[in-house]
């Protein structure tokens, strides 16, 4: 991009290597910080300073925190006794914004996949065995993704607690709230009719 | 947002200013910043920085630049008898991307509109005048917007460089190559038919 000054095509160069950022976006984005004020853009930069400096992995659930353990993990306030297994903190953050559950997270950060080569022991798993061990937990819920290696993953922890004793369930299939019937793929479909509860 | 922490929340809120980034793509964008290398989420960080800080508007056309004059006003292979008006330098950016256009440029940020309150006054059309009496310009170009404010100003900058005796001229306004016929608009259609070349 010769036509781009040195500053201003670096600018461009970093953005769109960002998800979804295409050249065309990476360039409307740069002109736009440009013609921001100073200290909007400077506040823009620390922001992506400050939090990969103080955003880390709660050394309990793997969760993303500034504090360790995360605000979830040292609520007193929170349920002890059941903790939602899931592969991203993302999926934390999905959950959390139902504002239903109160128990605890464990996140996995990835799912069980023979086909890239991730097995058991790439994830976070072994400190969720620990964590069954040393606390008194009564229940996971297994809310893995609903796609061939979350189900994978779920599949391989509920067989690895389940003689333990602790009850392992995990989050319905069906069809999506808001959804049209007639676009629900086969699979999901048939998940929705083994599930289906009595009114 | 209180599921996220603060850090995190504060990147989030940053980058959903941005012009086309929602909130959804900005916790998206966010988690993606945070999983990146450390190195790489710095040189993000930086990049917006040093763009801020180095690059000004050249003091003689009005682009974007890290050196003043700008690489195009102090390049002497330029034909300097040639002057291109646009109004952003994201159209000096564009007319570049052709690789055809070998004079100068003017950049007028913004485009004159009185429904905003925006007159000859508010843009940079004073330099373009002191410009055409210090130097030699045989041709100006409007290539403004094709919209009511850039049609608005390119009339207004002809109607006041003509008595000069310099050659004003306006890009082509007629059906996009690639396009359909079908879909082009009546105003379109009718310029392409006014502006019609014999073969």
């Amino acid at each position: 991009m010769k036509y781009y000054a040195k500053p201003l095509s670096k600018l461009i160069s970093e953005l769109s290597r960002l998800p979804g950022i295409g050249g065309k976006t990476a360039q409307r984005l740069a002109f736009h910080i440009l013609s921001m004020d100073e200290k909007e853009a400077l506040a823009l930069a620390e922001s992506i300073t400050e939090a990969k400096k103080n955003m880390k992995y709660c050394s309990v659930c793997g969760n993303l925190t500034d504090t360790d353990p995360c605000m979830v993990c040292s609520d007193p306030a929170r349920d002890r006794s059941v903790i939602c297994v899931v592969e991203t903190p993302r999926d934390v953050a999905a959950m959390e914004r139902i504002k239903e559950y109160g128990g605890l997270y464990h996140v996995l950060h990835g799912a069980i996949s023979p086909m890239e080569g991730i097995g058991p022991e790439d994830i976070n798993l072994k400190q969720l065995i620990v964590r069954l061990q040393q606390e008194d937990v009564q229940e996971i819920i297994l809310a893995t993704n609903p796609n061939i290696e979350g189900e994978a993953t779920a599949m391989y922890i509920a067989r690895l607690v389940k003689p333990s004793g602790i009850k392992v369930s995990r989050i319905a299939h069906g069809v999506p709230v808001g959804g049209d019937l007639e676009y629900a793929d086969e699979i999901t479909l048939l998940k929705a009719m083994e599930g289906r509860r009595e009114l």
